[in-house]
C-alpha cells in the first residue's frame, strides 16, 4: 500500500469525502483533545510519578501516534495551517521523550523502567513503536520534514540492535503485531533495507519451535493462538486469535510477500484470506466474532446481535485486503474492500465524527438498546481507544483504497467521485456511487497509461461506453484498456444496481432462514427509528420484494432507503413458551445502509430478515 | 423446602433414581477422589505454606461441603457403610479445622488470616459457611448425629456475633449468596430462632444506602448488581446478574417469607419468580444467558448456541421454584420445577455421572464441536467446579421435589413413580412418567390424608378415575381429595402426553421462526448422532409434523425418540453471501431428550428448528 499516493487522489462523492471533513474539523480535534484530557500527551513530559493521577498505560502511546499520523493524512487531502503547527508542537512533544539510546515509551521510561522487552506478549511495546513509525512516515510524507522520521529510524535502530537471529540478540517478536507493516512503510520512506528484513525476521519468526513467548516468558501455550504465535506463519491456514492482531500481522505478511516476491509467502496470505472471507467475514466485512479475545472463532460462527466486528479489525481487513488487491490486482480483493469500506468500516463512527462502535453487532434487539446495552450507542471515547484513534487515521486515506495511480497505470477500484491528478494524467471520476451505478471517468489531461476499471462481482449486469460508444464488456474483474488518452476522452461505467435479497451460506447457523439485503456494495438493515412500533426482529421479507427507492429521511442528502412490504409480529403478553404459533401481519419496511443506523437517536436494528 | 422428608419418599422411576444410584456409585466416590487429588481435602489439615502445591483457594471449602451433604443425602436413601465411615472421617477432617472463636475456612486460616471478612463483595466467606452448615444440617437427618451440627451452630453464633444493625456488628453481607437458606435450615435444625433472624437480615440489609460493598470495600457501584447488590432485595423488580447467586439469593428469601407470614415479602419472591420464568428462562429451565458475569440479562435475551445457562443456576431455579410451590401450593411453581427437572436439571451430567456440563447451551452447531468448543462435551471437573458437587447433593434430593409428604396431607407435584410412605399413610405411585401419561397412585396404608395431584400445565386433556370411576377434573392445576383413605384405594391419572411444537415469545429474538418440540415436561432435541449427514441447524419442521414414537437408541430403556419428517439442506461450497437460497430435501429426522444429549458420543444438537 504506497501512502504517498495519497496526495494524488482527491474524493468528492457524496459519502467518503464528507466523512474526510468531518474527521479534520471533529474526530480528530476531539481526539486530541481527548488525549490531552485523559494524560496521553502529557505522559511524554516523563514527568509522571506515583500518586500523580494518569499513570500512563502500556499502549497508550499507539493512540496518541494514530492521532498524529491521522493529522498527517489529513492534511495531505485538507491543507490547515493551524492543524499543521499542532502537529509539530505534538512531534516535538513526542520525540522529547525519546530515550538516548532510542528506546521511546512513556509506560516504560518513567514505570518499570526495568521492564523494558520483558514481556513481549501482553505489553505492547513493539506495537506502540509500529504507529510511531507510521506517524512517522505520514508526516514525512505530508511535509516532507525528516525530524519525526529520524527519530523514528533511530528508533528502528535501537530495535534492530536488540532483536533478530543474530547471537546476543532476542529471537522475540510483538505479542500485538502492527510493526511488520510499520518497518516495510519505513523502508519505503527510507530506503533502508534492514527496516524489511527486521519486519520479514518478526513475521517469519513468530510462532517458531521452541516458542519465544513460552520459554522466554512463560506464556502459557493456551494463549499462543490468541496472538497468531502458535505454529510458524508459513503454517497457518486459518485465520486465528485477535482479529485486529491477525489483520494487521497479515497485512504486514503481504507486504513483505510483495516486496520479497516469495510466492510461498503470497501464497500463504492469500490462503488466510480466502479463510477469512470465505469462512470468517460477515456480511457487513466485520471480523472476529467473540468479544472473548476480541477474536475469530472458527468457520461459519457468525453471530449477529453478539457480534463483536471490532470497528479496528474491519480497518485492519480493509489493509490486508489492498494489499493482496495490489500485489495481485485481482478484483476479489477490491470486491472485500468495497465491502468493508461501505459497511463495518463506517459503521464504528458517527456521521458527525464524536461518537464510536468499539464492537459493531448486526442486529440490535428492542431490549437490548431499551436496557443501555454497551453496544446500542457510540461512545465518544473508550479506557482502550484504539477505534476512534484509528478513524482519524483511516478516513483521510479513503481515496487510496479507491484507486491506484501509478505513473503509467490507473486502476480505479471503486467508482466513488475522486479526482486523480499525476505529472503524467488526470482524470475525473463522476457519479452518486455507491448510491448511483452510472459512472463518468473522464479524461482531464491526456496520457500514455493503462487504465483498468473495476467490475464489481455483486454487480450481474455492466455496460461500459468509451466516448459514447459501448465498448466489449469484460468479466475478469477488470475492463482494461491501454492507450493514449486524450484530453476530453470519456468512459462511461454502467452498473446495474438493483436491491438484492442475499442469503449467507446456509452453514452460518445465526443466519439459517434468513437473509440481508444490499445494494450494490452497501449492506441494509432496518431500524426502528424508520419503522415504529414494529418488532424487528421479527421482521420477514417475501424472497422475491418489490422494492422502491426513497430518499432517507434524516441521513445525507443521496442515501437511498429502500421500502417494501414484508410481515412482523404484534408482540402480545403471554406464556414465554406455548403452543400458539405468533401470528404476522403485513406491514411497510423501510431499510437504510447499515453503516449509517444509529445517527437519528437510539435505535433497535436488523439487519438479517426471515424469508418468508 | 423440607430435607427431612427425604426419608419418606422414595423414587422407583427411570429417570431420577438411576441418576440417583449413580450418584451414590459415582459421582460421589468420583467428587471425593476429585477432592482428593486437587488438595482440596488436605487444605483441612491447615498445613499448606507458600512453595507448596495446591494452594487453597477461597471457594475450596464449598466444593467440599457439597460432596459431604451429598453424602449425607445420599446415605437416606441408599444405605451404606463404608460412605457413612468415609463421610464421618471426612467431617472430622473438615471439624479439625475449626478455630477456637467457631471460624472455619481453609483459605483465610493459613493465608490471608488478617483478612477474615475484609472483602465480602468477592471472596466467598459467607458462601462457604453456608454450604457447610446444609452439610452439616443434612448428615444431622441423615445420622441424628449432632457433632457436625453443633461445630457448624458455633460457626453460625460466630457469624452472628458479627453480623448485624447492632452497633459494633458490621452491617454487610454475603458476595455470594447462598448462607441465607442455609441459616434457615439450621434454624429448622436446631430451633434456634437467631439463625432466621440472621438469615432475614443478610436479605433485608442487602443493596441497603449507606451500600456497604461500596463504602465499606470501595466496590464499585458497577459491579453491584451482578450481586444483586445495587437495591434493596424488596425493591428488586427483575431478576439480575449473576443466576447462581441470584436464585440462592430468592430462595433465602421465599424461606423468609414462609417462615415470616411476611406478604409483602412473598409478594416480592414471587414478582422475582414470574420476571425469571416469564421473560428470562430458556425452555430447558435454563438461566442466567450469559458467561459474562455468569448473568441475566434482561428479557427474552435468550441466545441459543451462546447460552450459559450454568448447571448451577438450575439447580438454583428449581431450589426457589420448590420453595414457593410449598409456600403458596400453586401449579405455576410446580411446572417450572418440573420443566427445570427433567431437562437443564439432568443435562448437565452425564449418564454415567462422571462428567458434567458447567453451561448448558441449547444448541452445539457442527463447527463447535468439531473444534473442540468448551461446551461440545462433558468435563471431568472445573478448576470452579461448582456443578460437579452441586449434582452430589441435587440428585439423592429429586424425591423431594416430586411429592410433599405431611403428616394429614400428600401433595404429589411430579408424577415420577415413587414410593411415599408416613408413619400416617403409605402411597405408591407407579407408571413410566414422564414417558407415558398413565399414572397409578395406591394406597399402601390407609389413613386420613389430604391427597393432591397436579395436573401439568402442558396437559391438555386428563382423566381421573378413583377406584376405577371416572371423577370430576380439576383445572387449578391440583386435584384434591380429602378423604379417609382405605388401603387398596387407587386414583388413576391419565395424562393426554403428545408431541407438541412449541413456540417461544416472539419477543425472544433467537427464537423467532422457530419451535422446539417437547412431550409432556421433556423438551427434545437433535443431535447428529441420531441424523448423521444432516446440517441439524437447517433443519425445519413441519407446523403440524406427525410424530412416531421410537425406542431411543443407546440411551436408557424407555426413552422415547420422536420420528418426523422435515427439511434440512444439503449444504456445499459456494460463496460465503450470495443471491442463491439454500436449498432444502425432505429428511427424517430423530429427535431425542436433551437432558440425554452428549451421552453416545460427540455430536451436533439442536434444540430449536425452522418451522415450515
Amino acid at each position: 500500500m504506497n501512502d504517498s499516493m495519497l496526495k494524488n487522489i482527491r474524493l468528492k462523492d457524496g459519502v467518503f469525502a464528507p466523512r474526510q471533513e468531518t474527521n479534520w474539523k471533529t474526530t480528530i480535534p476531539g481526539c486530541i483533545r481527548r488525549c490531552e484530557e485523559t494524560g496521553r500527551l502529557k505522559a511524554f513530559e516523563l514527568k509522571w510519578k506515583e500518586g500523580d493521577p494518569d499513570k500512563p498505560h502500556i499502549f497508550w502511546d499507539s493512540d496518541v501516534a494514530k492521532v498524529l499520523e491521522g493529522m498527517s493524512a489529513s492534511l495531505q487531502i485538507h491543507p490547515d495551517p493551524a492543524m499543521e503547527k499542532k502537529l509539530d508542537e505534538l512531534i516535538d512533544l513526542v520525540i522529547g521523550a525519546q530515550q538516548p539510546d532510542g528506546y521511546l515509551n512513556t509506560h516504560f521510561t518513567v514505570i518499570d523502567q526495568d521492564k523494558r522487552w520483558t514481556n513481549l506478549h501482553d505489553w505492547h511495546e513493539l506495537y506502540c513503536a509500529g504507529h510511531l513509525m507510521e506517524a512517522a512516515v505520514a508526516h514525512y510524507q505530508a511535509t516532507g520534514r525528516r525530524k519525526f522520521l529520524d527519530a523514528m529510524r533511530r528508533y528502528a535502530d535501537y530495535i534492530d540492535s536488540l532483536f533478530g537471529r543474530d547471537p546476543g540478540k532476542k529471537r522475540g517478536y510483538p505479542g500485538h503485531e502492527e510493526i511488520e507493516l510499520a518497518l516495510v512503510k519505513l523502508y519505503h520512506a527510507s530506503g533502508e533495507k534492514r527496516y524489511l528484513e527486521l519486519a520479514r525476521y518478526f513475521v517469519e519468526e513468530r510462532g517458531t519451535e521452541p516458542n519465544y513467548f513460552v520459554t522466554a516468558e512463560n506464556f502459557p501455550e493456551a494463549g499462543l493462538k490468541n496472538r497468531q504465535a502458535h505454529k510458524p506463519v508459513r503454517e497457518q491456514t486459518e485465520v486465528d486469535g485477535h482479529a485486529v492482531r491477525a489483520m494487521y500481522l497479515f497485512a504486514g505478511l503481504a507486504d513483505i510477500a510483495g516486496e520479497t516476491s516469495d510466492p510461498a509467502l503470497l501464497e500463504c496470505a492469500e490462503r488466510l484470506f480466502r479463510n477469512t472471507v470465505q469462512r470468517r467475514m460477515y456480511i457487513t466485512g466485520g471480523v472476529g466474532s467473540t468479544q472473548f479475545g476480541e477474536a475469530f472463532t472458527h468457520d461459519f460462527d457468525l453471530p449477529n446481535a453478539l457480534a463483536y466486528a471490532e470497528s479496528c479489525a474491519a480497518i485492519g481487513l480493509a489493509l490486508f485486503a489492498k494489499r493482496l488487491l495490489d500485489i495481485t490486482g485481482k478484483c476479489e480483493y477490491a470486491d472485500v474492500l468495497e465491502r468493508v469500506l461501505y459497511n463495518n468500516g463506517l459503521s464504528g463512527i458517527s456521521l458527525q465524527g464524536d461518537t464510536f462502535f468499539y464492537a459493531n453487532p448486526l442486529e440490535m434487539n428492542e431490549t437490548f438498546f431499551e436496557r443501555g446495552h454497551i453496544y446500542s450507542s457510540r461512545q465518544k471515547w473508550f479506557d482502550c481507544s484504539c477505534c476512534p484513534t484509528n478513524y482519524c487515521r483511516f478516513l483521510p486515506r479513503l481515496g487510496l483504497f479507491c484507486a491506484d495511480a501509478a505513473p503509467d497505470r490507473l486502476r480505479i477500484d471503486i467508482p466513488a467521485a475522486m479526482e486523480i491528478c499525476r505529472p503524467e494524467y488526470a482524470v475525473e471520476v463522476t457519479g452518486k456511487y455507491p448510491y448511483d451505478g452510472r459512472i463518468g471517468i473522464k479524461i482531464k489531461k491526456g496520457g500514455d497509461f493503462t487504465l483498468s476499471v473495476r467490475i464489481p462481482s455483486w454487480c450481474r449486469k455492466h455496460e461500459i461506453l468509451l466516448n459514447g460508444k459501448a465498448v466489449a464488456v469484460s468479466d475478469d474483474g477488470y475492463w482494461t484498456s491501454k492507450r493514449v488518452w486524450q484530453t476530453g476522452d470519456e468512459v462511461t461505467l454502467i452498473l446495474k444496481l438493483v436491491p438484492e435479497v442475499v442469503y449467507a451460506d446456509p452453514r452460518v447457523p445465526a443466519d439459517i432462514g434468513k437473509a440481508a439485503v444490499q445494494r450494490g456494495p452497501v449492506v441494509y438493515c432496518l431500524e426502528s427509528t424508520d419503522n415504529p412500533g414494529i418488532l424487528l426482529h421479527s421482521a420477514r421479507i417475501p424472497a422475491h420484494p418489490e422494492f422502491t427507492l426513497r430518499a432517507a429521511e434524516g441521513l445525507p442528502a443521496g442515501t437511498e432507503a429502500l421500502l417494501f412490504r414484508g410481515e412482523a409480529v404484534k408482540p402480545s403478553d403471554g406464556p414465554l413458551y406455548g403452543t400458539n404459533p405468533p401470528a404476522y401481519e403485513a406491514v411497510q419496511l423501510c431499510a437504510v445502509p447499515f453503516a449509517l443506523w444509529q445517527n437519528r437517536g437510539k435505535s433497535a436494528m436488523q439487519i438479517y430478515l426471515q424469508v418468508k
